[in-house]
């Protein structure tokens, strides 16, 4: 017998009546004569709405209790689901992070997975259960405290499950129709990937593609197991993400990410050591550094332009005023209305040119590029915040993503 | 150092801004060198709310999980007390019943408390912390389910800790000012008494008074411990609930309850065991008589009538018409329009005439007495349920509760 794990996410499990749905599918999964274990997140706006009633306590609570109190999202979710399997005659049984074994690390709020002890899980499928895992929870076995995973982190708990279990296929049932070439908000003519590779999905979720969580195609790649990103709302095949794709295109896809400001430091002495006494500290104040461009100095002095997200920039741009004090630097300046396009494709690392094509296309829709990164697979440019949907829609006219050897030839 | 152990019930934490207020009086106690453990129920209507979810999956979702299900309502108030109290910089820490070592039987919905290991709270204790316990939940060691011990159980889960944990008192905090000596809402002249036995207070929580659940009150009798019932909207002193009571009272107070219905099984052959044919039918359906009455049979057949629950009256009428069946008896009736009205003193025992007194004040009131149960401190009568409000009001001004010894010159 195959084994299936289902994760079901926030919109899907959103009401009674998608919980039913959601149920009619697992129960058709086992009908056709595969073990199925269902990960679900909360349902809706249940966690947003416990923030809320945190933030009416406290600004800053202990991180512990956030989890203890967030915990409770997916523990209602997986009950209701059970409830609905139950009634429609297959036995199920709910459990929590803990329950099934979900062993993290002691980070309140942004854990890692240790290890998973699926033994309650092996056991209710041994007697023909489904069962339904919360997802985005866990257990430091150490100190025996309830963690959470961080925001999205029901996806790496499915894909970390069906690691563990051997299962054939994990499919992350989400409110979308898979894996797209681009937003389809922004530019409709998008097309739905049939497959893409770990790698290349990685980069769109990294650029800000937020169908699927950087973690759990992390997991997917280091375990080879095949996630199939499909809609719960329709029978429709989604998008497979696995090793090698039949069809290895030049360029996948198109993503953008708005959720970044740029801090540019002026008049930086152009000194050996002068990034790293600006960046170590921004490290360990926790702030996650995106792009880093240092321009060429001239007459000893340089600039130097980053990103961060935008929820750390204050605390951020207060980090590198203090420190730039220090190095004799001139001015910090933050702005905060900028974006991030990016081109994703494991083919262009054996087409060159495709940089250029890039520069071109926006250069065509006065689109002025602010900053660049490359890696082997992805081309991002930085550019204003009010151009981002023009910047996608004029690299997805120039690339038509997917765009495939064969096309052009080569 | 004392110990104290403070119960919050659902009104008492159900808004972020109550629970604010609870976390000053947790505070301000700590603050007169207590140490405290706070029991929390779910938020106001919380549990209500998860119930009308699982409704809307099916009618009949599975005991297991929904004691998964509503074990998220204490999850949610503990965690945001816990946050609350450490905003006043007093540190805190959340306990699930299961962390908190609260070991029950397997019974989901209805487990009985089987031992308390309170190894995590007296650690937490030990380190200077409030322990905030979610009430009402458990787990069975055996099976690592997760149980719930029944509505009202938190009071239960407050009284059996401070037993466990040899706390000083317990502090039951509600939404009212103490335990009255009728319902206020009846009898808006009935005063709040200042002490009551358990005993008495048994009978009165039997017998409908909702203030304190009858469980939690015998495991302050079995353990001797003293429970203050108080309100958590002021100061005032409430109703102390412990062994001997400086004013032994005659007559404490009054209950009413209009949850029962009525069963009459009319014609059944006065023959030995037939009320044990009739009965053990019922307890083997689950489903608890209340009071009994027999009839003195003449020409060989009697009639008896007998009290349940409203909630299981469809089914008990069932069994009954069955059992009657097979039994030869006549008709079976059933009468959902009756209510109970109690006087409950511990001094009744020693004082012949009260249930003389209690017959005379009723039939004055021009109220019929359809059922008669007595203990050695209680007094019951069944009268038609339009009749509860009249019958408690002629009670309360004929023996004027609490109505103390040295008052009557005993």
């Amino acid at each position: 017998m195959s084994l299936i794990v289902q994760k079901f996410g926030g919109t899907s499990v959103g009401s009674p009546d998608r919980i039913n749905s959601v149920a009619d599918r697992v129960c058709a999964t086992t009908r056709s004569g595969h073990g199925v274990v269902a990960v679900v997140s909360a349902m809706g706006d249940t966690t947003d709405d416990l923030i809320q009633l945190a933030e009416a306590i406290t600004p800053d609570p202990p991180a512990r209790e956030m989890d203890m109190l967030l915990t409770a999202g997916e523990r209602i979710t997986m009950a209701l689901l059970a409830m609905a399997i139950s009634a429609r005659g297959v036995e199920a049984m709910s459990l929590t992070g803990s329950q099934a074994g979900i062993l993290t690390d002691g980070t309140h709020g942004a854990a890692r997975i240790r290890e998973i002890r699926g033994d309650r899980i092996q056991e209710g499928l041994a007697r023909g259960k489904v069962v339904i895992v919360a997802g985005f929870q866990g257990v430091d076995p150490t100190s025996k405290e309830i963690t959470t995973i961080g925001r999205g982190g029901s996806d790496a708990t499915a894909v970390a499950l069906a690691a563990t279990l051997g299962a054939d296929v994990c499919e992350i049932y989400t409110d979308v129709d898979g894996v797209f070439a681009a937003d389809p908000r922004v530019v409709p003519a998008a097309v739905k990937l049939a497959e893409i590779s770990y790698d290349e999905m990685l980069e769109l979720s990294a650029s800000g593609a937020g169908v699927l969580m950087t973690r759990a195609v992390e997991f997917g790649r280091r375990f080879n197991i095949p996630i199939h990103v499909r809609s719960s709302f329709n029978e429709n095949a989604g998008t497979w993400v696995k090793e090698t794709t039949m069809e290895q295109a030049i360029i996948s896809g198109i993503a953008h990410d708005r959720s970044e400001a740029k801090l540019t430091v002026r008049g930086v002495p152009d000194k050996p050591g002068v990034a790293a006494d600006l960046f170590e500290p921004l490290a360990e104040g926790g702030v996650n550094v995106d792009m880093i461009v240092q321009n060429i100095g001239h007459d000893g002095s340089t600039d130097i332009s980053f990103t961060v997200p935008k929820a750390v920039v204050t605390h951020a741009a207060e980090v590198t005023t203090k420190v730039s004090h220090e190095l004799g630097a001139q001015t910090v300046e933050v702005d905060e209305n900028i974006g991030k396009v990016s081109l994703i494709g494991a083919g262009m690392k054996s087409h060159p040119g495709v940089a250029a094509r890039v520069f071109r296309a926006l250069a065509e829709a006065a689109i002025n590029i602010e900053m660049i990164s490359t890696s082997t697979i992805r081309i991002s440019c930085i550019v204003r915040g009010d151009q981002v949907d023009e910047a996608v829609a004029a690299l997805h006219r120039e690339f038509q993503p997917p765009l495939v050897a064969e096309e052009v030839g080569a």
